[in-house]
């Protein structure tokens, strides 16, 4: 059985919604996105990459088909086959379902220059073991970036503690059902995480709504820090 | 002639404002204070300090004294020379009247283990000069702390944007006059003028106010990053 607030429901719920969220993306009708949030993280990655991007949670590959227009070679991932079977109808990049668990398994037998999640870290243990995972998945002098629903300006009116919330497709069109829950993180929650699994958080932005001139997202650019790429500082 | 908003402003208004200041911090009037962040402040730096802790903006002693207390040497700096006067008869701790212009001047030619800021940092110009004299204050493996308001639950309804704002006693007890103004930076701009000024952030902390729930006030604990010890991982 699965929970409504659980890692296979979130799963469950994008199988079922990713007709609608092809046409919702496709279709520009995601207004934070398109005022804020897509320039922001193509900006953050041109910021840093240099060649190999992993697109981890890509879904239906719009992040992915923007970065290889700005000649980076990009591989997406997802763990939603309808959305990989879409985002490979729609561009050329190299797209593979994969779930955070085959990827924290190590299934993914390569190394990148950037891995960016772009609003695609909704569970709690998948994204922990994932992040783990990560500076395996880094080249030297790689860099991790998420965006993310920023965890003040978004995360409502609850009390401001981790925990699972229900999800909603509030402000989205019709056709949506079920919507999948998340798992909520504090912005200090989200900076512990990244420093547990030996990232050091270079930069924090806060891309500002020019609508609303609130915060619409947090970008973290982290990277493998000193201390944990066995290049010791005293030696 | 005093602007409304700038740095001698908020040192004009503290200087008229000291004897309710001092008033409404023994008498434990601040509610925030006695809730949440004062206690917020000594765990963080009992959780890092070994022995010589500098808190800047002292103001009347009180951080001061709680330090001592826990066994620490605490030397303790304000701008406002009646405040000094006010903790040097209520502590063991060494007072100095010196202003953060001073600090950066390396008119304190002491270093520490710890330096700590208690909703003292108010100033632009003045703060990102204090910043940058930080690195030259602390011993080996010391560490900076930085408690401010939080910049989302504290930043009001204004745009999301740095910049100076008027200052109020909205809350306060009666006795205060003309609110010292202050230079609002987001999450974000925090995080940058640690990392330009030398420091890596590696804890944020967001102490919770146990009636609303909601974070009280923002922690930075930063320490001196390895790019600017002059220990360079490559050697």
């Amino acid at each position: 059985m699965i929970t409504d607030l659980s890692e296979e429901k979130i799963i469950q719920s994008w199988n079922k919604n990713s007709a609608p969220w092809v046409q919702s993306v496709r279709e520009n009708r995601i207004e934070s996105r398109v005022l804020v949030t897509n320039q922001a993280i193509v900006e953050a990655v041109v910021s840093v990459a240099r060649e190999q991007v992993l697109d981890l949670g890509c879904g239906e590959g719009w992040l992915s088909r923007e970065l290889i227009k700005r000649k980076l070679s990009v591989m997406g991932v997802d763990a939603v086959p309808e959305l990989i079977e879409k985002a490979r109808l729609s561009g050329s990049s190299r797209f593979e379902v994969m779930s955070y668990e085959d990827i924290a398994n190590k299934k993914l037998e390569l190394t990148f220059d950037t891995l960016v999640c772009n609003f695609s870290l909704l569970g709690k243990k998948s994204v922990e073991d994932l992040f783990q995972a990560v500076p395996e998945l880094l080249n030297p002098g790689g860099y991790f970036i998420v965006q993310t629903i920023h965890p003040v300006f978004g995360g409502g009116t609850e009390d401001y503690t981790d925990g699972w919330r229900k999800g909603s497709w509030k402000g989205f069109a019709e056709g949506f059902t079920d919507p999948a829950p998340w798992y909520f993180r504090t912005l200090s929650s989200w900076f512990e995480l990244f420093r547990q699994s030996g990232l050091e958080v270079i930069e924090i932005q806060e891309p500002v709504n020019p609508v609303t001139k609130m915060a619409a997202s947090v970008i973290f650019i982290s990277r493998v820090g000193a201390e944990f790429t066995g290049y010791e500082i005293d030696q």
